[in-house]
């Protein structure tokens, strides 16, 4: 999925920085946090680890090392995700079970994998070095995915315990929201999908045509203000702003907030990686569901973007290769969406990657003219489309240089564990003409 | 949603039609029979027959007719369906449980309340009567969706029951398939949505801009015949046919063929409402869900059409009217799809009205601009775009004149109790630029 | 399970009887209402009427009659209650699915096997008759459970429904409660079971031997009256009354009162076969759990008695033999339990049948030395023996002359449709010797 | 629930005893292993650790410690199992959630609570430590029933991963049945329960009366040899064999077997805390519920004995203090039952203490004249008798010096996690007099 062009010694380079920092976020937490899975969506830690190392494992070493044996024949089964071609798998929703490998016997897993990867790039010739590069080069995807996925679930998991524990890092400062303002954009028949040579997903192609009618988009995220004011005007008890499955979802589930969110003594507090702090009314809010995301547009009078609206404007806005640079995303003390702040360099779209990612109205389903990959790796995204919402652009949780222009995210309709958030869109509608009932 | 013109006399002509209507269905029926629902998704023949009368009471008679007073207080609260802003509902999985207002009950209520719509009308002045009449209309069209509902639903409580009762008709001659041809349908800046004065659902407004690349779609419907080799070449148990969710679904339910279908003694049947016959080989599939109907497309190396595709080509191939005349829609002796038999009238489509409702790729969303309308009427189609696909055409249990080329119908992924089928499409896809890499 | 002697008249005269009940009591109810099953512990009316016709078909006729046929092949599957030696059978929970065969059919079964019966009795030489007659009897009394349950389920299924539909019947006045007294029983060791050559059911043998501790009975059931102290004591919210699995059940249903109460602007309301009134001080609570009796008890220091206590009590107070009078029983004006009334004819304990089922602490195993009978009707009685909790006595909804002394009702702890209350206990322990903790 | 006389040095020295053993078993752990709840009824060994030492510093401790405060003030919730008295506490079926306080945390909150008891048992004048004795007694129970636990709750754990993890110990050589004889037992009016000084649980209280006929019980438990041939025979498939809830349970969960069998190229394994070994023919059969004892005993043509009947043979027997030596239960390589071997020292029952927990006839309901202590310790065992059965004895994990005479265990008929067995019995029942009926 990707024409990118990688020397031996750059390859290692990269595969060394990315498996690093999968270690990196790991550190901070003990053999028992990275064994829990504190529901069927999360998985633990050092299954986090192992998995991503089984992938290389399974899609590099395996037919290309010689003389290949797995490291251990039952991690076979153990650490496949989701892919049947390679076999049967161990239940998902039972990972929170294995107790062994722990979560040291995972690093010797790790440090095996990853000794044989760089002796086999040092070793293959060029055209065979060739030939494998873009699946390396997805393993570096794939892993970075697991790396959001890691601190996601861990989140997850430690807001379940009553000791209120704390990962890393430190919160903002309490800010005020700044104004919402809106981008005009054009529209008409526009491209949307990933060119050129650079890495892509299987599904972020073919890049195709779309017709858009001029619209505008908000020029930052939602914010914990005013999903505040939502909170205040009734928006969780109020049927009319709501799908009829997101208000059967909010009364089934006694949604009242956004997932982290706790009320102690009449003030919203709010679970983070960092602890449990009041809700900074000026940050964007997190952790909501599409349902969520529709019913606060429609208080609003306004919806979300389409997928192609917002690949476009962000396009239009001259944010193409914005991500790339990963800017404060190698903060590592930042595992949290930050302020708006003003707009700069001349762009009008702000907080496009990473702060939360951005609910769309769009229907995760393939791009005209789809097809996945052969073999195993087809599984890779082409099997998840149906009953999931795309997002867009990328969150604190990204990990550097991760996020992209063209980027397809998906979550279920009441996912709220990722970290997600909403940013309004309007207009977009064709013209009415006289005597139309709209 | 309409401006159409009616007088009151074809206002009341029409209503005693559609009423008659139902009554025709429900008489085959025990009231036994009428009590029973078979599982959440299907409501007992009584409900529906008071339901579209509580619709024709809540909206038209109250607020327009003089000292109006409901029939019965309580039938208030059991017969409101799913309407938020009426006020509380009976719960809907429970209406099995219902035993009395009886199904003769039921009728005296009807009863009632047709006289006083034909009253009503009567005694309207001509501005009155005009703004009330497309909530009548509406009425007509809402009660012929439950005709067909009741169909499908009766169709599933008679199929549960060991002594396989028969509802009513009889069966079609063994046929064979007839050979499928493709119609080639050019595609690009296309409008989509329903135009012009004649009546709309909400949810079919407003007429938009789509961009269709080059397409082509079959001419007929997938057969049984068909649905058989698929099911020879292991298409229920091979995952890479599937969608995740829907080879989940298969296993979880233990799905092996359509949902009517039986084998005995290596004999696949069908239940039908004229009861259980051998699987007609060149009669359309039907009763298959959407992930069914998207594993077949896949293991055919085709793909679903979009409801953009499906609605431009049945305008280019000169049917866009051709469902009003209602053909062998009014036979009451058929309640099952037909063969296709041979295009005629200089069509190329065939089975576009009356088979089989037909699982398109698309999402159920809202049009481009899409505002339902204010107050309970503005339930009536909004608030369910979630986690459906939309079907278009019409089926076999569709009322007369009650199909239109614009309508939109849905269903949850999953559903195969509905009147469902196959139509495959192929293309569609932009050109292939040198250097992309599909 | 009987050594009573029957000529053929007086067999065929108790037949009629019996039959006719049945017929008596599904009168009042309509189609719709004879159809359904309200949740899967209750069985549809037409269900009992046809399930009782099939026990006389399966266990008398067949392998008896010349030429045996069943009436219809298929009602041997569908009216097979849980006899897995008879073969397969319909799913219990879906016993209200099935609309065919109607109300109506069932009679027509009804007659035909009625018919069949007179005339196997009429023709069978002596020899035979008297190996059928046990079998014929154990048929009577089966079909007079039947009656107990059809009108338990009717309570049940016309409960749920918003119309509040009455059966038949007419209410008590409203009564003040008597106050409660106590009769002493010495105990020792003494026999339990039934003896002699009337009828019973295999439970209820072989009379056997226990040793009792002088204990005390309650001479009534407990009261509404006393029932709405507890509650207002915090019967309901105190889990140190409680069982722990039964407090789970109470936050589970949200259990606030007996189970067909219901508080209407501060009054507490019953629904009973007579329709909707208010709580009836004097009469016996009614329709409440194990759990519920179990936590009465505690709350008011006392306990339930144990079965052997109980029969030991009514023997003891010379009412051995008074159920089979019927009393009051035969009158089908009444559906429900009656206040205590004076004790009379010498008698110290009140209620003993014909008011609620009494709940007692002995589980429901088999008697010492209890061998089922060989063959399908070895299943009548003895799978059952685990999970379930003993009744003795008999209710208002007991047919006339069924109750007796012996007879070991069984209901799961937490069952609530049936027509259950609560009789104290006290005493029964040894004697605390000096310096033994209790 | 004692009067046992104790010094406090004496006390000092069993307290560290117990509390070591606890240690000991846990060590062969790792944090991950120690962190994991594998179903519901599971605990997490560091739980159970957690737990344990709670149940000192809220019973002991705290009103007695000067100045006390908790240790940390949130282990208050997380580690109270049941004892709504003592306040809120954490959800069971979430144990495995919680990954802090981890497992070296635990030992840290171990060690405190354990300086602080010898320190208090050490300044508490005479009549002081008279008066907490008993609740100190009661803690060593307590944690040697978890003991107990922790290691059935490990080998369930251990059991579900498919790198199939060994604990610790070896396997018995394979060994062929010994016969199995009978011992008969006269019976007549016999006292049951706890008597004397010694240490009881209150359920084991008040001693009392019953009556027994003459019975017998077979000398040794049931072999996996004899389970093999249940097995062979249909046992898990005949309906007529089981108990209605039984073979409901067989077919729900896809029983075949007893709990820690698998079936591997036609020859059984079993999970053990050794590993995975071939079934051991001549070993009892353990991990068996209820249902599956009952159903083996029909198949046998026996019973399973009444606590009564088997605590009155073994007082019979002369082995009523037998189990206080402890024997082979303090060999820490063993954590498995072993062979019956010869009878011994003038004794007739075999493996009566430390093989398997034997399933009785007796559901678990309070003794005549049961009263729980006031107060939180109250909840002990009261509240949980319903729906569960007796066993009796103990079992191979069972600590030392733990298992007597009237010890009371009890499960719920259908678990099997616990090391559970089948001791047969025969006889018992009243002598059918001419013309009974049986």
């Amino acid at each position: 999925m990707s024409t990118s062009t990688w020397d031996a010694p750059s390859l290692t380079t990269r595969f060394d920085e990315v498996r690093a920092h999968t270690e990196r976020l790991a550190a901070p937490l003990s053999p028992e946090d990275q064994t829990v899975q504190s529901m069927p969506d999360v998985s633990p830690t050092k299954w986090h680890r192992a998995h991503v190392t089984w992938f290389f494992e399974t899609f590099v070493l395996d037919g290309n090392e010689p003389g290949f044996r797995p490291f251990q024949d039952r991690y076979w089964f153990l650490f496949n995700s989701y892919y049947e071609s390679v076999g049967p798998r161990y239940s998902r929703p039972d990972r929170g079970l294995v107790t062994r490998p722990g979560a040291h016997d995972v690093g010797l897993y790790r440090g095996n994998v990853d000794e044989r990867v760089r002796e086999l790039v040092a070793t293959l010739d060029e055209g065979a070095l060739e030939k494998l590069t873009a699946t390396i080069e997805l393993g570096f995807h794939h892993e970075q995915q697991h790396q959001e996925l890691l601190l996601m679930d861990i989140k997850h998991v430690l807001s379940r315990n009553p000791l209120e524990p704390v990962y890393a890092g430190r919160p903002h400062e309490p800010v005020e929201p700044d104004p919402m303002g809106w981008v005009e954009v054009e529209g008409g028949l526009v491209e949307v999908g990933h060119e050129g040579a650079g890495f892509s997903f299987d599904n972020e192609l073919p890049r195709h045509r779309q017709w858009l009618e001029p619209y505008r988009l908000a020029d930052r995220l939602v914010t914990n203000a005013e999903w505040l004011e939502f909170m205040a005007d009734g928006g969780y008890e109020r049927p009319e702003l709501w799908l009829s499955d997101g208000i059967a979802r909010v009364r089934a589930e006694g949604w009242r907030s956004p997932l982290y969110w706790v009320e102690h003594d009449g003030v919203w507090l709010e679970h983070t990686l960092h602890g449990t702090w009041p809700v900074n009314p000026g940050l964007p809010v997190g952790h909501v569901s599409f349902y969520e995301a529709e019913a606060f547009a429609t208080w609003a009078g306004k919806r979300l973007p389409t997928e192609g609206e917002w690949e476009h404007a962000v396009v239009a806005d001259g944010q193409a290769d914005a991500a790339h640079s990963g800017g404060n995303l190698a903060d590592l003390e930042h595992y949290h969406p930050g302020p708006a702040g003003p707009a700069c360099d001349g762009h009008r779209l702000r907080q496009v990657y990473g702060d939360c990612w951005e609910w769309t109205a769009s229907a995760y389903h393939p791009y005209p003219g789809f097809h996945p990959p052969a073999g195993a790796i087809g599984e890779y995204n082409g099997k998840f489309m149906s009953n999931q919402m795309v997002l867009r652009g990328g969150c604190a949780l990204t990990s550097p240089a991760h996020a992209r222009l063209t980027y397809r995210n998906f979550f279920p309709h009441g996912s709220r564990w990722a970290l997600t958030g909403v940013r309004l869109a309007d207009g977009g509608a064709p013209r009415p003409t006289p005597g139309e009932v709209a």
